[in-house]
């Protein structure tokens, strides 16, 4: 690269995103040099303020500004229904239906042993001893509904099941307002399991 | 949005980028959380750094670490040949190729009424002045082939011309592996325009 060194560095550096590749990361590093520095100084700083501010609740695992998060600092949630989730932006995309008012437990990944993990790198002791210490009555497991989450939700059923609570999947079946000419097999055959009585 | 203040703050600023919108800053904000304090700082003083490092040559207008560019600050050039160029980034396309050793002159965009850009915005006051004061022989067009890039062509032409120069655009037509088949109506009739003696 004929580049000066200062550049090659930055589309370096922004290589590590992931989903940006060189010719992105150039896009994005001549458009930062057309910023003022102002500009580039505040989405700089903006970067290392949300790492030093932001952090996982001590509870759920969810994003935190202080310790513990809003949810688990709400005294108007129900506090015997858990939502299992994979990672912490999963907590937003449950609270936009408007219709879950208990806790979360955030797993931060899904069992993965082709990547080497386990049951020990995700937090799945620390569920264990949610469900343990607090009167909670169900499990709601929402991992995504792929190889890796089906499989860890099997995990998490049969770890949990023994302690007495009651621990559900989340459904699968048709999109609402998709058509049945579109579905995949698989989700289709997902859609006849589930079937419920009318 | 339920996410905490700084995460907020940090996805609206990776908005600014061209081309990233909600979705992709919020997948990039969860992967900078996710790493480690010094690899975020990494990325920032990355980006400040180049900001404060680079700036535009004195004279071409590409980009440059200390006043003057590689090319300009190269005695080995031929100083005759001027290559005018949209963007910065441009030089290394052509570059590329190995074929080229002349110089270049950086317009910083291109001639678009609608945008409000003419040529005082443009760096054509300085080219008309490098070609007054050097000895240049040859200035090669090599903005975009679409309507802004013909037209700035053509305005540099009518400009340039009366100086005693020789003005000549590079070449449009069929791409060198490309099939006949597949060439759009516009690129073909350039390629047969530009058709030359075997």
């Amino acid at each position: 690269m004929a580049y000066p060194r200062a550049l090659n560095r930055l589309v370096e550096v922004l290589c590590r995103f992931p989903g940006i590749g060189p010719k992105t990361a150039q896009r994005l590093s001549f458009f930062l040099l057309d910023c003022s520095r102002e500009e580039v100084v505040a989405i700089a700083r903006a970067m290392v303020e949300a790492k030093d501010k932001l952090d996982y609740c001590q509870i759920c695992g969810s994003l935190a500004e202080s310790g513990f998060c809003s949810y688990c600092s709400d005294g108007g949630r129900d506090r015997s229904l858990l939502c299992v989730i994979q990672e912490p932006r999963d907590v937003l995309v449950i609270e936009r239906t408007g219709q879950y008012r208990g806790l979360y437990h955030v797993l931060h990944g899904v069992l993965s042993p082709l990547d080497g993990i386990g049951p020990e790198e995700l937090r799945f002791e620390q569920l264990e001893r949610r469900i343990a210490d607090n009167h909670i009555n169900e499990v709601i497991i929402a991992t995504n509904p792929n190889v890796e989450g089906d499989a860890t939700a099997g995990y998490l059923a049969r770890m949990l099941k023994p302690q007495g609570v009651r621990v559900t999947r989340i459904a699968f079946g048709l999109p609402v307002g998709g058509d049945l000419e579109y579905a995949d097999d698989l989700t289709l055959s997902r859609a006849l399991d589930g079937r419920r009585d009318m």
